[in-house]
């Protein structure tokens, strides 16, 4: 099998990797796409366009999620499914999302370039919403298709603007449709497995120079709000044993959680990312802090004991301030099949890629599937694991190595 | 000279402190008298027109500090000063600086009610804009007053409007002068010695129930900016190893200058009154925090080696982030004339005044008089220790005690 590496065309990838570069073009290197915009909508135009020049058929569902599909010898079966989302960031980069559409439509012409028939058929999936930029939450598409998110909540969700999901899914329909004709497909339908690429969006490739990272589940991850209530007063005639100084006690409360957090094996991604000092003037004692902790662990037993710790040390540190807890997100860990996990790295070794198993930090699409069908990931590394930024940047050597995988192991599961 | 307390009139201190809520009334309480607006200038012309039908003289210097005069024997002999600042914050209380003008003007009434003749003339000065609140700095008439602050940059400064203190000083003089006319005197005439009353802004005075604060000094004062720098990184992908989280390194820094500050007599003044978190997103890791420093004690030793400590601090525990530390502000601890504290605490003694010695937190214009004469400062409780706050408050009480013994020390420097 190791003439697979062949499937792929390399130079066909990069091709549409630079076409898909201009759509959305910020001008600094990265790309606006937010979610069903015009721009969102060119690029999935011009994936039709290309499905449709090798003969795939299209189709979209009430989310908005458009699929591309290859049929099978057994068109009946589920199909494999694979792909990713073409949205971006208000500044994001050039591979976020549409690195995994493009894999999947590479592994899709390959196997048209030879002819290669396979039992199963293949369908391309193009997440609607993934950023969660534009509409709050991320993964709102496969959040539907997977029956987490109610459709008519989705439908019915605004930007910034006032503009709802459903108008501008309308919008973006009746303009792809100008092209190309969509067939209407149920949400939720059935999948013999879903593989997605990715890049990886943290250093741990980059930094180890290992071409393949095989995503072995999604840290599950809390998210809570604090705040600290003190007494505003004057910083130069309050002496200490009389301040309720709002700021000390964050300060004091988060050191708390962290000690807990500590772990040789740095699994726990502890982050306050938000800390707002109220009223943030030089000499006044601040009298209301509020900060958000951001917690991640892929299990889902110490994840339970570290965000149970935050109420702890709110509840002990706090003194001579208050402090209550606020609950924003809880998600819990997302482990992949591990049939799966061994196919990626079975065909790792066949093509000679460098692999290691990882976990991955950031939510995406394939961790709805999970619950749905066998699913996994494959991630390559990024420049200094930066993302969500128009500097994002990944080397051409590992976007084939990963379209390589990515075509290997649909094959794989399509001949099933 | 038991019978002295008798020589205030506490029900006209009362009155004139009623009228004075009056201007610039917030309505929510507290009073609203930027400097050089048109209610500083309205309490002014209260002020001088209770001060001519006393009989008192009127001038003004430069840099608008207003002086009302009571003559003595040797009307050529340095004046004992005594007053504070009309002005306010613009949430500003009933009693921080007007209080110090109002006792004053009831030293000089009490004594020409008696017809009590003393050696020396005896001066009441309101310091134009002590708040700073408008123009900064603070205690900018005083710093003219002392050849601190040169006139021509106090003149031109200019407010958010982009007014200059010039401009708004000759439109408040020309309203003054409709009713009062006004000597004009230059800057820095010679003093016998200064003395102010004040409410304490602090909370030592009301927590231990004592009448009169016997101000030994004002404490010194450094401000610093604290810029700490890391990456903005993915909080979910970035393993702790890889983080450089200013927010942290920020925390690092914080708790080993506090751990210097650490004093059993609680004289040091530690305050971080300000904190940016960048860019403050909730799963981002802080790539900048910008923080102050606010350190204040009456030692200039004490104060120069925990200053020394910040500049330490941010050099061993900002990695793997970097530090910068920015001086905004130095102002050396001031002493206060130790025969001028020991002629307050026989004042206090002979009216039955219960009071102890302590050190000013704040900064008031009598710190700039202290290097040009004998100075001093009397405090009184205020409720909790609230200021620049609309719910600022002292007791009656408290008033007449301060004015009492204001009185008292006036009258005794006067007769020398």
């Amino acid at each position: 099998m190791s003439a697979n590496l062949a499937l792929i065309d390399s130079a066909r990838l990069m091709k549409r990797h630079k076409a898909m570069m201009r759509i959305g073009a910020t001008g600094r290197g990265g790309v606006n796409r937010l979610a069903l915009s015009p721009e969102d909508t060119a690029a999935r135009t011009a994936l039709l366009e290309w499905a449709v020049s090798r003969g795939f058929s299209a189709s979209i569902d009430p989310a908005g999620n458009l699929f591309v599909r290859r049929s099978g010898i057994d068109d009946q079966a589920p199909p494999v499914v694979t792909g990713s989302h073409l949205d971006s960031q208000p500044t994001g980069g050039n591979f976020d999302g549409v690195f995994g559409v493009l894999a999947a439509f590479e592994a899709l012409e390959a196997l048209e370039d030879r002819l290669i028939q396979t039992m199963r058929p293949i369908e391309l999936v193009v997440w609607m919403n993934e950023e969660g930029a534009r509409f709050a939450p991320t993964t709102m598409g496969s959040g539907a298709f997977a029956g987490v998110l109610p459709l008519p909540e989705i439908l019915t969700t605004r930007d910034g603007d006032g503009i709802t999901v459903a108008d501008a899914l309308a919008t973006s329909i009746a303009t792809l449709e100008k092209s190309t004709p969509l067939a209407r497909r149920p949400l939720g339908t059935r999948a013999h497995a879903y593989i997605e690429t990715h890049i990886e969006q943290g250093p741990i490739l980059d930094a180890a120079d290992i071409a393949i990272g095989i995503v072995t589940g999604v840290q599950g991850l809390r998210q809570f709000e604090i705040v600290v209530s003190g007494v505003e007063r004057h910083a130069g005639t309050t002496p200490k044993h009389q301040r309720k100084d709002a700021l000390a006690s964050a300060r004091a409360i988060i050191t708390a959680i962290e000690a807990e957090c500590a772990d040789d094996e740095d699994l726990v991604r502890f982050t306050v990312g938000r800390m707002e000092v109220r009223p943030g003037v030089l000499n006044t004692i601040p009298s209301e802090v509020v900060f958000t902790v951001d917690l991640r662990h892929p299990q889902a037993a110490t994840l339970d004991r570290l965000a149970a710790s935050i109420e702890t040390a709110a509840r002990t540190h706090a003194a001579p301030c208050t402090a209550s807890v606020r609950p924003l997100l809880a998600s819990a860990p997302t482990v992949f099949d591990p049939a799966l996990i061994g196919r990626i790295a079975e065909a790792c070794d066949r093509l000679g890629y460098s692999r290691r198993d990882l976990i991955s930090g950031a939510t995406h699409d394939a961790k709805h599937l999970a619950d749905r069908c066998a699913s996994g990931m494959i991630f390559i590394p990024c420049r200094d694991g930066i993302s969500h930024n128009e500097a994002e940047s990944a080397e051409p050597e590992h976007m084939i190595a990963g379209a390589a995988v990515l075509a290997e192991v649909v094959l794989g599961l399509a001949m099933e």
